[in-house]
């Protein structure tokens, strides 16, 4: 079942894990759907992410994901490569979305590891059945998914080098931050596998240890400040790289670590895309907040 | 939209978190679901929880959790109290699903503390927001669920305190095995709420500093030995409670934290319900592991 | 070199891990050492443990803790057994600092787990391979001293039941407040290995459960009400157990946990022993901690 | 009682955290402190810790640390930079070494995070009271040393740059390896104020990003390959220091994080300096961890 052009898929560059708009009753809001992908296209981006974490996709039901997949499919730009966040904790429902967002025209799926029955799940063994189980079944490409401030788990470089033996797994989005973990899978992973990076504050240092692209939430509402860095590393202008970095750092924590997938969104409303609220128990941002973010974000453009 | 008969409901017993049946293709068991069910009904057994992290639940699709809400009630013998396993992420999602449940008959829902966007949530305000906004929602009474070795968040035992204030909010299911914690929740929390243990290791001292009764996946495999320390500590027959309790703890230790549900399953097995197998990622015990099991189940019958 | 009357250490009763008296230069303060011991003479208490987590132990060179050895031996009545803190992170100055305890007339040593290299000693061998040697050269008899919240280590209930079979080490101090783990070790140590809590909010469980006694750094400052949960619970009282455990969880919090060794200083200095000041980096509690410690200790005499 | 060259040192390039060689005694082992130091000499190495946590610092007694530093002081060649680990839990003993260390000709003192108390000395208040209270009566510049996975306390990097204003905390030692975090303390800390890594993985990352240099145990077996790291990224040659980065990872983690001291002291044996034997609770590798480390280093001369 695995596809004959696997090889050939290329993740490099700058791909948002795009916030999921809701209307003020908290249904999926297609307009604004629209709005932003259309905006987003007229980007360097690589292409988009739908139903990750930062698209609050443990917040949508199963059928919401459909009409996302479908909708952004119909608005993207030829050129966006489609990835879709499929990960279940069960290998026959991950498999069942991998499959539907297959059909929907999605390129690759972004499947999380595992995490709720910790005690059974967090060792690599069980870690490298559920991904092999869904890679032999899904008829698009696997990601790897380590989100740990997540998931409370963190899959090893040991086990994800193993993995990318798997001809249907090709890559893995690592959001820890760790360097040196990035380094030693970039390093000793099976020749092709790529790995991008999930975490804004170290896009530059990742780049330059052998990451092939990066999956940042701040890319959502300012898609042209990572690009910047992304575009100066590949040109070797390492002191712009540099500088793109510090000035991007103190709003990627805030719209991550420190206020999450609703700063992000609030930060989208300041920069001309469609944020709007989250589904409860995510709440807007406090005044505080507001103010911090607007700060940080004065002079990134959308 | 609080029932009128909050207030007279009692959780005290024993009740099973029960496991759910698959077949060899992994699709829900109905006939094992009554079989089950119908030797349970034999025991004093105080009802069941159906759905809960011991049901799988997280497995399963919103369909399979109503079919199985439906078998459950329709087998069940009347003096069982039901109770459902309804917690999801999002308040949207868990208000529905319990909703679902209390057309089917369920008279409480066990609602697990929200996870997932952990620098978000594992705050006690998010968490009273998250509660609150889903017992005004609820058309029965819901009992919070806390069960950190799976979601990696602990709920204090401050927001509970204050949860308990609520008036469709009417217990706790503490599956830490934290006494402390138990004893200052039963001592501080308003008069009426009622504290179940979730941890069968610390079932007698649980029982003896408050809780009200208890919710043991060990229950599903050896119902007459937990039921026999709850006689025990409703007699203060305090000798024969210690000696039960350090009868069951290793076994109660292999099915849970050791084995998980698979191990319990197998358990089941052993001890004339039907057990089965698990859904993956979770995988059948190894023959070392079921050797251990059966040592552990060999004085403990069903 | 194991002592011949080690069988007949008796380590029952609440023991108090006595406070260290700085005067307001930082030095030791030998007067209000004597006033202290010789008002704990007044009382119940079992015996003093010298030089533990409560006595500032880390923040004491070796020539302090002999002299504090030497004062209580000197001002102990004779009844009181002496345990003293000796536990390093080596071998070699753990073993040298009980053997000078034992010349000064100490009855044990109480050694807490190696913990600075954290990947190499936490796991069960290395801890075995430490209290061994240690309890090979002492002589006196060991107690293995486990508190997870100071060193992040928490040896496993395994891993003591198998030191329990060492002949020179005879019981342990569990400060996690772990029912499970303590109902454990007391079940399937070797008979006569003595478990002591070090968590006075869980004192009466963990009495109930087995242990022998208690080291309680609320003893310090209110001794009586811990020995009335000690006295309750032999007279098999349970009413009054559970009633006066229920009055000192807060107060035992708020020496412990919340304010530490500053606060319960504090409230020493309110039940007419002689708190003071610590030494830095601890400091005096602030005047809300204050406040909430009064209110605390209002109903729980010296 | 600031010294008026503070701003003139300066911390770049690579420092050994040098071992401690004990004889089989397990005595301080004086002939081999001088072998080792006169052979580090005559490489590059910017100059020496003594008494870190590779150097089994808390293994150590007072006076064996003061012997230390007066031997190392003797042996060491004139140009090379002398820094001495003098960190304890309290701050008067932490002010005691530090200005015995100043006598003994040391140039800066490494001062880790306190960390026994953790619910008192974790907060960012308590630890700027520390290491302001210790800068202020230190008679040689004070480097803060960040340890968490010693130590189980993570200093963050806001209590760092409030820190650095202090004039006579002129740096700081990271050895978690989070990239993140280090690039914000360079960016946000003081003008001046000097980030050393202590983790050898990441120790190209980390220069790229503004480390000033680096404290690594790897120094001690190997030191020409970190050495040519830090020459390589100062003739911008990064290709060339991209590759020896992935030349040493490997045989970095076995000497720190997989096999400790231990591991480390054998690499030093293998490589013609003397390593010798820890002291317990730290043992000797086993036969297969030495295969794994003589293969890691057969191509990393000394």
């Amino acid at each position: 079942m695995v596809p004959p052009h696997t090889a050939l898929m290329k993740l490099d560059g700058i791909f948002p894990p795009i916030t999921t708009p809701f209307d003020h009753d908290g249904n999926l809001y297609k307009a604004k759907v629209r709005h932003n992908v259309e905006k987003w296209n007229l980007t360097a981006l690589a292409g988009y992410v739908v139903c990750g974490s930062t698209g609050e996709s443990v917040l949508l039901t199963g059928e919401e994901k459909l009409q996302l997949w479908g909708w952004v499919a119909e608005y993207a730009a030829p050129e966006k490569l489609l990835i879709a966040g499929t990960g279940m904790e069960s290998v026959r429902e991950t498999v069942s979305l991998t499959n539907q967002a297959a059909e929907a025209g999605y390129k690759a799926a972004l499947v999380r590891t595992p995490h709720y029955y910790k005690n059974l799940v967090s060792n690599a063994a069980a870690q490298m059945l559920f991904f092999r189980a869904v890679a032999d079944q899904a008829r698009i490409p696997v990601l790897i998914y380590n989100v740990p401030q997540a998931t409370g788990v963190d899959i090893s470089a040991e086990a994800v080098i193993q993995l990318s033996e798997h001809p249907n797994i090709v890559g893995l989005k690592e959001s820890s931050g760790n360097i040196e973990k990035l380094m030693r899978m970039t390093r000793e992973a099976k020749p092709g596998f790529q790995v991008l990076s999930g975490s804004a504050p170290t896009l530059w240092p990742s780049l330059m240890v052998g990451a092939a692209g990066a999956v940042l939430a701040l890319a959502n509402a300012a898609p042209y400040s990572t690009i910047a860095i992304w575009e100066a590393f590949r040109t070797r202008e390492y002191g712009a790289a540099e500088d793109w970095q510090n000035r991007i750092s103190r709003a990627a924590v805030l719209v991550t670590a420190k206020y999450g997938v609703p700063g992000l969104k609030y930060a989208m409303d300041l920069n001309g895309y469609y944020g709007g609220p989250p589904r409860l128990p995510l709440t807007v941002p406090s005044p505080e907040a507001k103010r911090e973010i607007e700060e940080a974000f004065k002079d990134l453009k959308g």
